[in-house]
Protein backbone atom coordinates (compact mmCIF):
# COMPACT_ATOMS: atom_id res chain seq x y z
CA UNK A 1 0.00 0.00 0.00
CA UNK A 2 1.54 3.28 -1.11
CA UNK A 3 2.03 6.07 1.58
CA UNK A 4 -0.61 8.13 0.29
CA UNK A 5 -3.21 5.10 0.43
CA UNK A 6 -1.83 4.07 3.96
CA UNK A 7 -2.32 7.83 5.24
CA UNK A 8 -6.03 7.51 3.93
CA UNK A 9 -6.76 4.57 5.10
CA UNK A 10 -5.18 5.23 8.61
CA UNK A 11 -7.67 8.26 8.45
CA UNK A 12 -10.65 6.47 7.33
CA UNK A 13 -9.35 4.02 10.42
CA UNK A 14 -9.54 6.68 12.96
CA UNK A 15 -12.90 8.17 11.81
CA UNK A 16 -14.46 4.30 11.79
CA UNK A 17 -13.16 3.79 15.86
CA UNK A 18 -14.17 7.45 16.41
CA UNK A 19 -17.53 6.77 14.86
CA UNK A 20 -18.03 3.38 16.83
CA UNK A 21 -16.67 5.04 20.49
CA UNK A 22 -19.28 7.79 19.83
CA UNK A 23 -22.36 5.10 18.64
CA UNK A 24 -21.30 2.53 21.85
CA UNK A 25 -21.17 5.55 24.13
CA UNK A 26 -24.72 6.78 23.58
CA UNK A 27 -25.56 2.63 23.65
CA UNK A 28 -23.59 2.78 26.86
CA UNK A 29 -26.14 5.53 28.14
CA UNK A 30 -28.77 3.73 27.52
CA UNK A 31 -27.47 0.45 28.91
CA UNK A 32 -27.24 2.61 32.17
CA UNK A 33 -30.67 3.69 32.13
CA UNK A 34 -31.94 0.00 31.74
CA UNK A 35 -29.59 -1.11 34.58
CA UNK A 36 -31.37 1.35 37.36
CA UNK A 37 -34.82 0.29 36.08
CA UNK A 38 -33.42 -3.19 36.90
CA UNK A 39 -32.02 -2.48 40.20
CA UNK A 40 -35.38 -0.80 41.15
CA UNK A 41 -37.74 -3.67 39.96
CA UNK A 42 -39.07 -3.62 43.09
CA UNK A 43 -40.44 0.26 43.12
CA UNK A 44 -43.19 0.97 41.13
CA UNK A 45 -41.55 2.15 37.49
CA UNK A 46 -42.39 5.49 36.47
CA UNK A 47 -45.15 5.20 33.60
CA UNK A 48 -42.53 7.33 31.09
CA UNK A 49 -39.93 4.65 31.18
CA UNK A 50 -40.45 2.87 28.98
CA UNK A 51 -41.33 6.24 26.65
CA UNK A 52 -37.58 7.58 27.32
CA UNK A 53 -35.84 4.33 26.61
CA UNK A 54 -38.09 3.55 23.58
CA UNK A 55 -37.15 7.17 22.47
CA UNK A 56 -33.74 6.53 23.30
CA UNK A 57 -34.01 3.36 21.23
CA UNK A 58 -34.94 4.99 18.02
CA UNK A 59 -32.30 8.11 18.67
CA UNK A 60 -29.90 5.85 18.08
CA UNK A 61 -30.98 3.72 15.62
CA UNK A 62 -31.18 6.90 13.47
CA UNK A 63 -27.53 7.69 14.50
CA UNK A 64 -26.10 4.13 13.29
CA UNK A 65 -28.36 4.14 10.11
CA UNK A 66 -27.00 7.60 9.82
CA UNK A 67 -23.05 6.25 10.43
CA UNK A 68 -24.15 3.07 7.67
CA UNK A 69 -25.08 5.14 5.15
CA UNK A 70 -22.28 7.90 5.42
CA UNK A 71 -20.17 4.70 5.20
CA UNK A 72 -18.38 4.91 8.76
CA UNK A 73 -19.28 1.48 9.92
CA UNK A 74 -20.88 -1.49 8.58
CA UNK A 75 -24.17 -2.52 8.89
CA UNK A 76 -23.16 -5.50 10.97
CA UNK A 77 -21.46 -3.43 13.41
CA UNK A 78 -24.99 -1.49 14.02
CA UNK A 79 -26.79 -4.69 14.25
CA UNK A 80 -24.52 -5.71 16.92
CA UNK A 81 -25.05 -2.75 18.90
CA UNK A 82 -28.41 -2.48 19.35
CA UNK A 83 -29.30 -6.04 19.73
CA UNK A 84 -27.38 -6.11 22.61
CA UNK A 85 -29.74 -3.24 24.13
CA UNK A 86 -32.50 -5.28 22.37
CA UNK A 87 -31.83 -8.14 24.06
CA UNK A 88 -31.60 -5.85 27.71
CA UNK A 89 -34.57 -4.57 26.97
CA UNK A 90 -36.41 -7.32 25.83
CA UNK A 91 -35.27 -9.11 29.59
CA UNK A 92 -36.32 -6.28 31.36
CA UNK A 93 -39.89 -6.08 29.78
CA UNK A 94 -40.37 -9.50 30.80
CA UNK A 95 -39.30 -8.85 34.21
CA UNK A 96 -41.71 -5.40 34.42
CA UNK A 97 -44.79 -7.09 32.72
CA UNK A 98 -44.21 -10.48 35.38
CA UNK A 99 -44.45 -7.82 38.23
CA UNK B 1 0.05 20.77 0.81
CA UNK B 2 1.68 17.41 -0.58
CA UNK B 3 -0.13 14.96 -2.64
CA UNK B 4 -0.99 12.85 0.42
CA UNK B 5 -2.17 15.25 2.55
CA UNK B 6 -4.44 16.51 -0.83
CA UNK B 7 -5.92 12.77 -1.26
CA UNK B 8 -6.81 12.85 2.36
CA UNK B 9 -8.18 16.33 1.98
CA UNK B 10 -10.37 15.21 -0.88
CA UNK B 11 -11.53 11.67 0.94
CA UNK B 12 -12.44 14.10 3.74
CA UNK B 13 -14.24 16.77 1.64
CA UNK B 14 -15.64 13.64 0.14
CA UNK B 15 -17.36 12.54 3.02
CA UNK B 16 -18.04 16.21 4.18
CA UNK B 17 -20.29 16.32 1.03
CA UNK B 18 -21.73 13.29 1.77
CA UNK B 19 -22.91 13.31 5.05
CA UNK B 20 -24.33 16.98 4.16
CA UNK B 21 -26.20 15.93 1.47
CA UNK B 22 -27.62 12.68 3.56
CA UNK B 23 -28.67 14.97 6.10
CA UNK B 24 -30.00 17.30 3.77
CA UNK B 25 -32.14 14.41 2.32
CA UNK B 26 -33.40 13.43 5.26
CA UNK B 27 -34.02 17.21 6.27
CA UNK B 28 -36.26 17.15 2.79
CA UNK B 29 -38.63 14.21 3.77
CA UNK B 30 -39.36 16.32 6.96
CA UNK B 31 -39.74 19.70 4.39
CA UNK B 32 -42.18 17.48 2.05
CA UNK B 33 -44.37 16.55 5.21
CA UNK B 34 -44.48 19.73 6.43
CA UNK B 35 -45.81 20.93 2.81
CA UNK B 36 -48.60 17.69 2.27
CA UNK B 37 -49.76 19.69 5.90
CA UNK B 38 -50.17 22.96 4.64
CA UNK B 39 -51.67 22.18 1.36
CA UNK B 40 -54.09 20.43 2.97
CA UNK B 41 -54.68 23.31 5.96
CA UNK B 42 -58.53 22.92 5.13
CA UNK B 43 -58.81 19.41 6.18
CA UNK B 44 -59.23 18.12 9.31
CA UNK B 45 -55.15 17.56 10.44
CA UNK B 46 -54.48 13.76 11.65
CA UNK B 47 -53.86 14.11 15.10
CA UNK B 48 -50.90 12.31 14.99
CA UNK B 49 -49.28 14.92 12.30
CA UNK B 50 -47.27 16.68 15.09
CA UNK B 51 -46.48 13.50 16.75
CA UNK B 52 -44.75 12.15 13.09
CA UNK B 53 -42.95 16.01 12.68
CA UNK B 54 -41.71 15.79 16.15
CA UNK B 55 -40.37 12.60 16.24
CA UNK B 56 -39.03 13.08 12.60
CA UNK B 57 -37.32 16.18 13.48
CA UNK B 58 -35.81 14.48 17.02
CA UNK B 59 -34.49 11.29 14.89
CA UNK B 60 -32.77 14.29 12.59
CA UNK B 61 -31.19 16.10 15.50
CA UNK B 62 -29.70 12.65 16.63
CA UNK B 63 -27.86 12.38 13.46
CA UNK B 64 -26.78 15.82 12.99
CA UNK B 65 -25.38 15.51 16.34
CA UNK B 66 -23.85 12.53 15.49
CA UNK B 67 -22.37 14.28 12.42
CA UNK B 68 -20.83 17.15 13.68
CA UNK B 69 -19.19 14.96 16.98
CA UNK B 70 -17.77 12.23 14.17
CA UNK B 71 -16.48 15.48 12.99
CA UNK B 72 -18.15 15.05 9.54
CA UNK B 73 -19.82 18.56 9.45
CA UNK B 74 -19.61 21.26 11.89
CA UNK B 75 -22.13 22.79 13.96
CA UNK B 76 -23.44 25.12 12.01
CA UNK B 77 -23.79 23.42 8.85
CA UNK B 78 -26.19 21.04 11.01
CA UNK B 79 -27.62 24.38 12.59
CA UNK B 80 -28.63 25.45 9.51
CA UNK B 81 -30.67 22.50 8.04
CA UNK B 82 -32.41 22.27 11.53
CA UNK B 83 -33.03 26.35 11.51
CA UNK B 84 -34.97 26.36 8.31
CA UNK B 85 -37.49 23.15 9.35
CA UNK B 86 -38.12 24.96 12.43
CA UNK B 87 -38.79 27.93 10.42
CA UNK B 88 -40.74 25.76 8.67
CA UNK B 89 -42.93 24.12 11.36
CA UNK B 90 -43.40 27.53 13.27
CA UNK B 91 -45.57 28.88 9.92
CA UNK B 92 -47.56 25.11 9.73
CA UNK B 93 -47.93 25.43 13.60
CA UNK B 94 -49.03 29.14 13.45
CA UNK B 95 -51.29 28.25 10.34
CA UNK B 96 -53.07 25.27 11.79
CA UNK B 97 -53.39 27.06 15.42
CA UNK B 98 -55.58 29.83 13.81
CA UNK B 99 -57.89 26.85 12.58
Amino acid sequence: MGDCSLETAVKTDDRYRLALKLLQEDADKIHRLIAVQLDNLTIPSCPLYEEVLDTQMFGLSREIDFAVRAGLITREDGREILSDLERKLAYLYTLTESK
